[in-house]
């Protein structure tokens, strides 16, 4: 499992790693303490400020962890670390040190103090900027505040959750329906 | 271009064709018009009840369809109709009847008043149940009060948006992690 290498990349941009809806790893720190967390149920909301909505159940070890740090790394986890992926989403970090005990490198943050996951194929540094809808719907609302990218290749190959234990994989990427787009819509 | 055939289906398991993050089409009607739009924004937020988050930007046609009726229908549509979702995203409901303009077929929801795309691998009545966050995040908290999926083939091959012009189309699907899963966690 060799880390990626990565460049920095345009915060604007990140939809073209989330948009299509991977799962993903939320890494988080507080107290001295780190943790990972595995979530399915994000969305992009905005390109500038780059915003992205994001369900933390309650009853996750990272929540409080988020809502009280205001911060955390989202991470895009490729196929090849699949097994890792699934065992953070079946473990908890109440007790369970999971960049150790899943073999992860953390890497510090340049702009949050929540660690990077070094094997996942990006890593967007994120600042909760909106916790009203925490509490009614477990939402949090980040910001996007620095965002690295593997350099290669162009598109991962991504993992999304169908429940049930069902993982669809990515497929091909196409720009053959991109003529078809008014020049303002691209 | 032969419709789905179609039964129904639970509710609280739309994550299934939802959470991999396909593009979806919005179906809405209003005052004796209907509207259609492309949308690559979306989230599961539960199951029971069966919530999808969304953001619907204030300058779509949909908007106002979408926010006074309080009702619309998340299509899921396959790569076959890909060409009629690009062109669904570049047009605008204003000046197009996009049902008769992209030859798609409208059914009558069952629960709710806007219509069903015949053409879509799957529809999902939904009502809009908080609308408090439109004005500041343009996002749409809906329930899925009725799903229609296609009962062949099991998974669709949905199409994917990077942005940019670019789709990911989906690939296979495999349960091969799933004896990692913990059964509660299934």
């Amino acid at each position: 499992m060799t880390p990626y290498r990565k460049s920095d990349f345009p915060v604007y941009d990140v939809r073209r790693f989330l948009e299509p809806g991977p799962i993903v790893l939320v890494s988080s720190a507080l107290e001295g303490r780190t943790n990972i967390m595995t979530m399915g149920w994000h969305m992009i909301m905005g390109f500038q400020p780059s915003l992205v909505g994001c369900y933390i159940w309650s009853e996750n070890y990272s929540f409080d962890m988020v809502r009280k740090s205001r911060q955390c790394v989202i991470n895009v986890p490729t196929v090849d670390i699949a097994p890792a992926v699934v065992k953070i989403g079946n473990s908890s970090g109440r007790n369970t040190d999971k960049f150790a005990e899943f073999g992860l490198t953390a890497i510090p943050g340049e702009r949050v103090e929540a660690p990077l996951i070094d094997e996942c194929f990006a890593n967007f540094e994120c600042r909760l900027v909106d916790a009203t809808h925490i509490d009614t719907y477990c939402l949090f609302i980040l910001e996007v505040v620095k965002a690295h990218v593997a350099t290669s290749p162009k598109y991962p190959e991504t993992i999304h959750y169908r429940g049930d234990g069902i993982f669809m994989l990515s497929g091909k990427n196409t720009s053959r329906y991109r003529k078809m787009f008014k020049p303002e819509m691209l």
